[in-house]
């Protein structure tokens, strides 16, 4: 049906688009702040147990605060995204669906890795989850482009490729690492520190996009 | 009271309206991340135990990533119903509430298919639950509609009517052959991918819909 | 402080009232959500034990529904409170978060109902917690009036009043009837079906709300 | 990157600010949802332990009521704060998740309180953690204002820099004194209740603040 094929204009639906745009910030508001739950104290302690049982509980914290990093991130690129986006139809909408699926699996995954950090299962499920993450968002993005949905340009759009790969990369690469030294393999991913794809990208588009590079010497960078 | 009798139109009350939305969107948004809680790993496992305590758990990864799509599925349907809603009263919130009442279960109902799959109470429980979300958006479907609160157009309308009833009706017929044989039940449901409606809904709109017609032939359907 | 203590007028601050509503919503759509929690399924049952297990639990179904009700027509009230308020300050958010603090309680007090609810610390917990709700709800509702924050009309501000009235006593009732006869107090509850409040408003206002009974005889009231 | 360097103007990007606005929002109203998780009853208890079982929760309830309180009042600060950003950057959402993530750090200070209020550890953990709510509230206050992101005056600027002073010092403060009488150190937090910082703020401002005078003078302050 012509109807349900075509995208709706996001200025003529502004309100069924603010639907979806809600309805994810929602998921991830809950997902980030289910974290918490994979924190917890036993009962019954003695006072001196309190304070094994919170050291103990070291991975888990450090789980929480690289997890909630990572959420409020992944949230950030979404929030970047969806500001861009000029139209939406069903399609957009259940590949967004499918990208929040495994957004609301982190929980879970940092639960893992926070109990059994230092194993082989939790690193490669933790890694893979993340990967799995980066790489659905880059479908939605250059799927919504391809279709037009969105208003994004070149450079940005080169960027937000070359970054994604790049992240996917780092985690999928971390996989094999942790099947031989699974303690190592989260260091790996302060790789993630350095971000190639802003130069990358520049030096890429320096024969079509020369207002960019205007605008961006224009500015010293 | 004629005053809380009366339907109040959306675009005269887009605030209180936006807030029925939001309230749906925030239960919808909810419900489908708490399916993250009925994953969990046990803890002190040894590191051979981790594995077997995934794989053993793979029932109710299954589980999570139905009822995510499940969930993500009526939240669509609820966000197309009430994008086409023009005015609003007690009645409609009323069974807007109690539509919402049956999503709620639905963490509870993955839950128990994701731990006992393979038996007639979780596969029954699961059917109905989600055949009452069905007949319950149904209701508020065409209650809405016969009370001139939507504007949907009579062939959308007919294809909501034929989709409900034939989803329900699988999910209905899934409920006696799990007495008999409830690890092929579940199977039936793959029957839903093969949806009907909307060529049984045009083929019945034939002579009264012929706008519709033109519009679908201008688009090369 | 002048400044702190005047109120700001709703029309000017749109935005900063919608997120006090939308915190509300939030909160009122994480609190219904979260009775589900109240429901769970054991692991490692057999399959015989899991019909005795949901059997077990009928308690807890039945409090999920009830406190499912209660919440959502609480939010009902609320919404409808809040769609009648002009202006609101530091005083309106106070009231309110306290009276959302007694909203969050419910999913504990259905869960001590639904797992105890035949004995007496049960029915009083819960119709004590539903008593306070409702009467912050009228603090909230008188206060915001008295300090000309709405426009309530007189009709529906004395039917608040009535019903508020009524709603907590009979919950207040019950907990002395709770303390001889705890399977008997709950259906004491079923009397909050009859709803006495607007005929009574009606006779009341026969005086000075004149154009209110023009409006109903209007409507064949 | 200029364009990324470059705050976005609020009024041009309302959609976009919402969106930060209603996460933030979205993850305060479940931080103090969730913060009735920390209650719950053991089940298979004898009539005659279910009271026993909920005067034995008497400080999870006290640590529902205060956690409640401070995180409705740190949305309340959050929610005024934000009511004063014109602009917004990468940096000012960054810091705000931070901000965010002790935020939702409270519902598991809180069970620790609850579980353990008369211990050192217990005192000490809720008081550090409240102590950096407050701190990096100031550090996003301060940060945007020397970036010229909000419009909040001298004053108000003032008075938040004192009163965050104060109650970051009583936090810590109670945190030495927990290691000599932790039943003692939550009296401290009464001291809470006595704010100096409108009059401290009021004094200072004597020389340079003219304006602000006159205004409160001529609503008879």
């Amino acid at each position: 049906m012509a109807r349900e094929l075509a995208a709706k204009r996001r200025n003529e639906n502004e309100i069924e688009f603010g639907r979806i745009v809600a309805f994810s910030d929602g998921v991830f508001a809950i997902a980030i702040t289910l974290l918490v739950l994979n924190l917890g104290i036993d009962k019954h302690l003695t006072e001196g147990q309190i304070d094994d049982a919170l050291w103990g509980q070291r991975d888990l914290f450090f789980a929480y605060a690289i997890s909630f990093a990572v959420i409020g991130r992944f949230w950030l690129v979404h929030h970047r995204f969806f500001s861009e986006v000029r139209a939406f139809d069903g399609r957009l909408i259940a590949l967004n669906l499918v990208y929040l699926g495994s957004i609301v699996l982190i929980p879970f995954s940092s639960e893992l890795l926070g109990e059994y950090g230092g194993t082989t299962t939790a690193v490669v499920f933790y890694s893979v989850n993340l990967a799995v993450v980066v790489l659905l968002g880059l479908l939605l993005h250059v799927d919504a482009r391809r279709r037009g949905l969105t208003r994004i340009d070149d450079r940005t759009h080169r960027e937000t490729q070359i970054r994604s790969t790049y992240i996917a990369g780092i985690f999928l690469l971390s996989v094999p690492v942790a099947y031989f030294a699974p303690d190592v393999a989260p260091y790996l991913w302060l790789v993630l520190f350095i971000d190639p794809s802003s130069r990358l990208a520049g030096r890429g588009s320096a024969g079509d996009d020369e207002s960019g590079r205007v605008a961006r010497s224009g500015t010293g960078d």
